[in-house]
């Protein structure tokens, strides 16, 4: 099993960014392949909000990676819900565009959609599954897990003081999102993209417990036929994706 | 020589926050302190605007913690210039209360404001002089090397579409300071608050090639008697604060 | 939840090493504690023969750290198996003096050995049970998860040319252990410290399908009533000792 | 400015091993080069005894590999200097084969020797040498900043008990090099190798006040019209190769 930490300048970004880059083991990398010809699939994964994507080192994304032969590459997208912010850094054009390509000039993974997938944990499903809908020449499939999908429900209960259950309050939110009025409906709520055909793939787990299990189902419902869902039993999970991460990346291997 | 990589949750930064922490050789603690009762001074140490904590590696920062016996905390500030944002996390605060709070908890580190110093780099000594301004209580003495300070002349770059040359763009601004017709004069602009006699010490370090020397040189004439400033040879710095840092330490412990 | 990554010089060791620690949440310190009084407990945790601390990160650690209380240091013994090489660098000394000892100055962890443990996974649980039966008084608990504790059957297997399992050859123990021949009954052999009255308490776990479960089975009986011993369901720690690390630290922190 | 931190396992060190790896700005990478067919210079970077590869992100290699559009492997070599230990890892062999061919698999670097060259400091420079003129099909220039060659000398203190200055003691040096009476006119013996015609090219760089300066110049004297030597004020350095290392580079990518 391998890992690199990354830290290198974003233009788009315009500073430095940190990611996590987990790999197939090394001794088995194509040593065959004397001309370098083969590209490996590539997995963007994001993690939760409050969190970083060191915390991803706790999942089976290592073993993960050695096991079907992949990259997956995790980014920090620190507290941007991995969006274009209105007041702030564009993350989803980073992950996008410089992101992947930066890292198809570095290390041998695939150049186009067909293996080239999203997911993530958290509010890191929402931002998975809404650049997977944006960005379909890119990726042509996203999964989520545990996801805190419904962003309208969120603002709801943060312009009313509510704790949100994800850390930001309504000013930070305001921040990513621009005028929270407008939220409903726009570019950046799940469920409106959602009413309209999706051409990618999407995936959806959740353990049996979890609170916003019902935004995962009523997100597949919506998607139709190219959502599929699953639960796992309460705890399977040990808090670090022990067994929803190792079903995710098997569906979008297959 | 050595040094941590801390990675922690802030409750006032909503989040993960990373950190290095440079210290005292570790077989020259006070070692004949059986009662454990010796508290070593702190420099909280700000990197520039585009950069991250780690980029502190490359300065003599580790070989001058060892040297002078003190520890140095290097927080990751990102894109806040260190303040406390209008739209986004507060960093100041987190800064000059929790984040100087877990550490006295975890290491031996001073109590109280006497030997505890904040300073930085390009637009981290504008942090850097700004919190010690504002929080005479918890810092007494503060220094900027090739600082970044006249945040009034790069929003007015920003507003007229000019390269503000510190990546920084005028929504970015905004998000950070609100409202940009309302900085000057206000609690953000260091030469408004250097007005007001200041209690703590100042130290201003540039290199004589630096193109915003004069902002140094004026913030510390408005500042004076508190306020020293020296230059150093034009590449004397080698790019990694080589010179300048050990100036500055130096002073602070005197 | 948080971790250091700790890079610093050892006088023994004679140069650098790196470690992982991880403490409790920092905004659970007992931040009431105004004299900084409380000394929290300490586990040393070995990582498996061909591994690094870091692999530690894939563990529950950081978490049980969090929930319990406690500080857990997780130094890199690197192909030493925590011993003291005949030829090579001291680690069993390191760990037993110099590594708590710069600890105990730095953080706010236990001086007396009551709540000083040790523990450790695969040759991890044999240098940490080796460990605590040299230094009684410095670790009263010790415990093993998935222990690879017969090293003479691991010796013969070496000089008789077969796979250890464990990577190591005849050259490389012989470097560790010294003279072979002699290995069998000193104090590189579990089985013989065995014999003698142990005063620690020692908790050993393992995985039902585990190979080398009856190396645990055999050296708990010897122990005696000093020894307890659990096993888990094939395939309960998910390659990462999801449960017996939980397990054998709540063992510890009764 | 990038670097990343490696993690993987070694089939020839059998564990895991560490590595910096540093290279060019991202967005400077051949962006035009839609083939990707450009393979980058290598530079393979050897820290001195008693550090870590981490040293040498306080020297100016991340600005140097994105300066030149190189790439600088800089592996932890721990205690072994990095030889093919009698009792130990097999160091030289993992750096002269499976370090570079894993790395030509993942990174788009060179594959011949002509740009795959090799450096260190202190004993660094003396493992560098070493290798490139055991492996001239691998290695085609070398070079050593204020090393450490004469391991004859270092062998002799050791065995009448005086300090070696590097930290390592008899049994240690043994461990690494077997018999010490065999050792002189040896494999490992810098100046015996150097009788033979060398066919790579070799740079020495040294601070005039460096109490080794002498090593160098009389190794580089036996190399002959192969080897060329330079000296930088004392002080020039900074303790980091501030000087010292673009010199070598320099000299390097000529």
């Amino acid at each position: 099993m391998a890992f690199f930490e990354l830290n290198a300048l974003s233009v788009i970004l315009g500073g430095s960014f940190a990611a996590r880059v987990f790999f197939i083991e090394m001794d088995k990398l194509q040593l065959d392949d004397a001309a370098h010809a083969y590209r490996y699939p590539v997995l963007v994964l994001l993690h939760d909000e409050g969190g970083a994507c060191m915390d991803l080192q706790r999942t089976p994304a290592e073993r993960l990676a050695a096991e079907h032969g992949i990259f997956i590459l995790a980014p920090d997208v620190q507290h941007t819900l991995g969006a274009n912010m209105e007041y702030g850094p564009q993350y989803e054009t980073f992950i996008s565009t410089e992101l992947l390509n930066i890292c198809r000039r570095i290390f041998p993974i695939t150049e186009g959609p067909a293996n080239t997938w999203i997911g993530g944990i958290g509010t890191g499903g929402y931002g998975a599954v809404k650049t997977a809908l944006h960005h379909t020449d890119v990726f042509t499939k996203a999964f989520s897990i545990d996801g805190t999908l419904d962003m309208y429900a969120i603002i709801e209960q943060a312009k009313s003081g509510k704790d949100t259950g994800i850390g930001l309050q309504e000013a930070q939110l305001s921040a990513i999102f621009g005028d929270l009025a407008r939220f409903s409906g726009g570019e950046n709520d799940l469920y409106a993209l959602a009413n309209k055909p999706a051409t990618g793939k999407f995936f959806f787990v959740c353990e049996e417990a979890y609170s916003r299990k019902e935004e995962s189902e009523s997100l597949a419902k919506k998607l139709g036929v190219v959502a599929e869902i699953i639960a796992l039993p309460a705890g399977a999970d040990c808090f670090s994706q022990q067994k929803s991460l190792p079903e995710a990346v098997r569906w979008a291997c297959v």
